[in-house]
């Protein structure tokens, strides 16, 4: 019980650093944070990380860990063009985890919060078999952008990568380090070090008519929206081609792996996937298909064929 | 991805009925849940339940744990005096759960959600070795009551029962269900199925000065009040033994067991601590003790005698 108070008062210690967030009354120490809500509406979402399932302790450091774990549970807020509050984190730890991992999850999560601008305000820290992270976020919006928006005649705008963190992982999973080439470390490191796209989906609200951070992989994320929208939405295969970065296509053919396959099904960079009308489309977007009359997901392949993409879903509010 | 894709349109439907609460604008569907402020503060927090750490899964039913869960988290809105608007849940399940259990643990939850008035607006689910549930809160308050309101001259005041979650626990761990008697079969009633005080965090909000729920057992939460509120708390034991239900009584007389120790020590009950003065005492609060300068956590003897209070932390914003 000692040991559990020095984690809490330096865990407290450790996220109360830095500049007040806008919102937030009180942060660590009450059974609850407290916030005085700005103008507009909140958007709220929770994600989880868990050893073994969505990583193995070997991939990756403390510090990776509770960076993208908060880069994961803000990405959604990005893809509500919000601009994030603040966090909680649900921390599981194994009894006898030794004391610099831990704190180099905090440290990690403490590092994406201060990038991020969103502060951790408060959390809960418990005993478990395997670590796992469970991060809560707020973030305020004057009109959130929804998955229901998509248009026929729209365009499919992709913001960031797809394909790498999935490379990456990959790489971590056939490779032994002794062997990773520049394009195989750069992978990895998307992996283990994603990043919301937080100014990006702040410059997509009032553009974009519909947007989904993709967690579940391209396909997948396509299909929510697809389904939301009621309307089909058609990748442009050599759009998308040329979307996926020279390191991942390199990696591809070096592991005899499909790079196309990763761009479709790798959900861990944590790109934006959008809809819009073209001449509203930011410079940092890409088009990469588009939206019709219909349903489902599809990929236009260079020929003029179309087959529809296989999807899968994970999660149940995401 | 299938049977996934199943569960969460389970949930989502389970979920989604009943009537929407104020303030919530986009429940289950999206990347986040959208709430549209109301007037006053919000509060926010995070409460686990993991397997074999808080709970052992043959000590209780799916609903049970369902419940429990969500009373817990709730309980700590209600120590603020808040009113609950939603939740998120996010559930990591092992792989070859059986249905009926994760069924269960959401049907748990959604009676929980309608009767504390907190409906579940979204969530995640994930795979993990072991059950566990993160239950994200917020609630709304026109003024939060802190932990650091105390003033010497305030009674402390207790609302709901301490020690009774206890004992069920001890009954649960040392006993056989074929040898429960009546007594032991209310005790653990009460550990299956905690009631989040929220009614009465609403009602002290205005006459307490300070409050906290005891989720780590009145003498670890009494010491979060007295070091927050920089004054110590003095109990009275008589007053304490006084409040102690007769079955508790009786079940430590059959398991060689001390009740004063459950009520000092539980923390499963979800009771609320509260200072104030006399006479803005609400009918439904027993004073068990004064405020008074000084600090710490002390029980006075009935023949007059002061010991100091051992005290244990388990969260760090809690």
């Amino acid at each position: 019980l000692t040991e559990e108070f020095a984690r809490i008062a330096w865990l407290s210690r450790l996220f109360s650093e830095g500049a007040p967030s806008k919102g937030i009354t009180l942060g660590i120490g009450d059974d609850a944070a407290v916030l005085t809500p700005l103008s507009g509406k909140w958007v709220w979402t929770i994600d989880a990380c868990v050893e073994d399932v969505h990583f193995r302790m070997p991939w990756l450091s403390g510090e990776d860990l509770g960076w993208r774990s908060y880069n994961a549970a803000v990405s959604d807020l990005a893809a509500m063009g919000a601009r994030p509050v603040g966090a909680l984190s649900s921390l599981a730890l194994p009894a006898n985890i030794d004391s610099k991992l831990w704190q180099g999850i905090a440290r990690g999560q403490a590092r994406a919060a201060k990038v991020l601008g969103c502060p951790v305000i408060g959390g809960n820290i418990t005993r478990a078999a395997q670590i796992s992270i469970h991060t809560t976020a707020v973030g305020q919006v004057k009109s959130p952008i929804l998955r229901q928006g998509a248009q026929p005649s729209d365009e499919i705008w992709l913001v960031g990568n797809v394909g790498t963190a999935a490379a990456g992982l990959a790489v971590l999973m056939q490779q032994p380090e002794s062997k990773w080439d520049a394009a195989m470390r750069g992978c990895v490191h998307a992996w283990r070090r994603p990043r919301a796209l937080v100014e990006q989906g702040l410059a997509l609200n009032g553009q974009a008519n519909a947007a989904i951070d993709i967690s579940d992989g391209l396909a997948g994320d396509a299909r929510h929206v697809a389904d939301a929208s009621e309307v089909a939405l058609v990748l442009d295969e050599h759009a998308l081609e040329r979307a996926i970065l020279p390191r991942v296509k390199r990696v591809a053919l070096g592991l005899g792996c499909s790079a196309l396959d990763w761009a479709l099904g790798g959900g861990e960079d944590y790109a934006l996937l959008a809809t819009g009308q073209p001449r509203r489309r930011p410079a940092f977007a890409r088009c990469i298909g588009s939206v019709e009359r219909g349903r489902g997901v599809w990929l236009e392949k260079t020929n003029g064929e179309r087959i529809a993409v296989q999807t899968g879903f994970d999660h149940f509010a995401k």
